[in-house]
């Protein structure tokens, strides 16, 4: 199966998870966005699928996986529809419903580190709602940093294994290097000062880091850099 | 199979949608945490299932759905776990991703909606962030509310059916419901106001609480009132 993701060119978001799970599954796929516009890519090429009129199974948002005929929509989604034909879930159907509980408890944490920034309404700018997004940071900090991290460290010790769910990578590592990736990036005090209660997931960073076609695609242009256009910004002040 | 759920038992909340879906497939289960506390019910069955040390695959939050030794966590990933056991998903498994996809796009929805009354933090009570949540509020009707309701009429207009997925009652349809009832609740006017453009929805609405099962549920003690305590809020200073 050649797979075509569709999400936005400029930024990781959240179609870095399913980038990832493209590279470290080998997957024959075109980032189609990232085509130029006259090559049928560019964001054009996002808003056609989203706006297709005669699609009778329109998507809300990207990113958007094509496979074959198949539009899947969401990105816990499309890594669940991923999983099991990159070998990246464990065959248990009780893992992996495990696996997207895990998943979707990453994607509400994501937003809820997103919304440090954009409190108020993601129509605006941050600097539109900046006081709000400074008093937001404060409870973000102390209550949901430490309340998700101390979580998931918890999961990777309860289950016993070098990975989440065990002896084996499976899509859920990859998505949590991205969290970790993208908080060290964004609260770099914060983490700094979480570091030595979430030794586990600290090395399960690195260990995800180093594996071949994980560093071979981050030390590629096809890895976009951070940014304050990102999912998660840093904005120092937002940090302290 | 005998199914047990656990969640607030206080509160519609995010309960509310797997309840829905279990009255609907006239499914033999147990809603725990409504129990008296000396019968093994209360907040403390919640909190014991959450805590239990002794579990290598922890929750991070509820509803929880027991199935024998499966524990499955967050409601849309426990609605995909019920659909097919239930009859209330199609076979056609594209048309289950597309199901969840819609699900997951419904939680962002209530999600947004609750974030309304506290954009700063779920820590806080409502009154100590009343005067960003009145800035929220009005980004939200005007941008979100109409975007998600919009997009679920297309849906329905798309597919050409009575439901949402065709000819037969989905577990989205009972989700939908919940979604359209919640804020008829916690935004009348605004909702009054979008009446015309979404026809569909206020359909499919009434078509979901005739049916017999829901209309039996809603009518019994069951179905717990709407209040300020749950996700979807009355405040009419946000509404109006």
């Amino acid at each position: 199966m050649k797979y075509e993701l569709y999400y936005w060119p400029h930024i990781q978001g959240r179609g870095e998870y399913v980038r990832l799970a493209l590279e470290e599954g080998e997957a024959d796929y075109v980032d189609v966005a990232r085509l130029p516009e006259n090559e049928g890519g560019g964001r054009p090429a996002v808003a056609r699928l989203l706006q297709d009129a005669a699609n009778k199974h329109p998507p809300f948002a990207p990113p958007l996986l094509k496979a074959g005929k198949l539009v899947v929509s969401y990105t816990a989604n499309i890594l669940q529809y991923l999983g099991p034909r990159l070998g990246l879930v464990p065959k248990a159907e009780g893992l992996r419903f495990y696996a997207h509980g895990l998943q979707l408890t990453m994607t509400d944490f994501v937003r809820e580190a997103h919304d440090v920034h954009h409190p108020i309404a993601n129509s605006l700018y941050y600097e539109d709602q900046k006081v709000e997004a400074l008093r937001r940071s404060r409870h973000f900090k102390s209550e949901r940093l430490t309340k998700f991290l101390n979580y998931f460290e918890t999961v990777l010790a309860r289950g016993g294994g070098k990975y989440m769910l065990g002896k084996s990578v499976s899509y859920i590592d990859l998505s949590l290097f991205q969290v970790m990736a993208s908080l060290n990036y964004a609260f770099p005090k914060s983490m700094a000062g979480m570091s030595e209660k979430v030794p586990r997931l600290n090395t399960l960073h690195d260990i995800v880091a180093a594996r071949p076609h994980i560093a071979k695609y981050i030390a590629s242009p096809a890895r976009l850099p951070f940014s304050t256009h990102d999912l998660m910004r840093h904005y120092p002040e937002l940090d302290g």
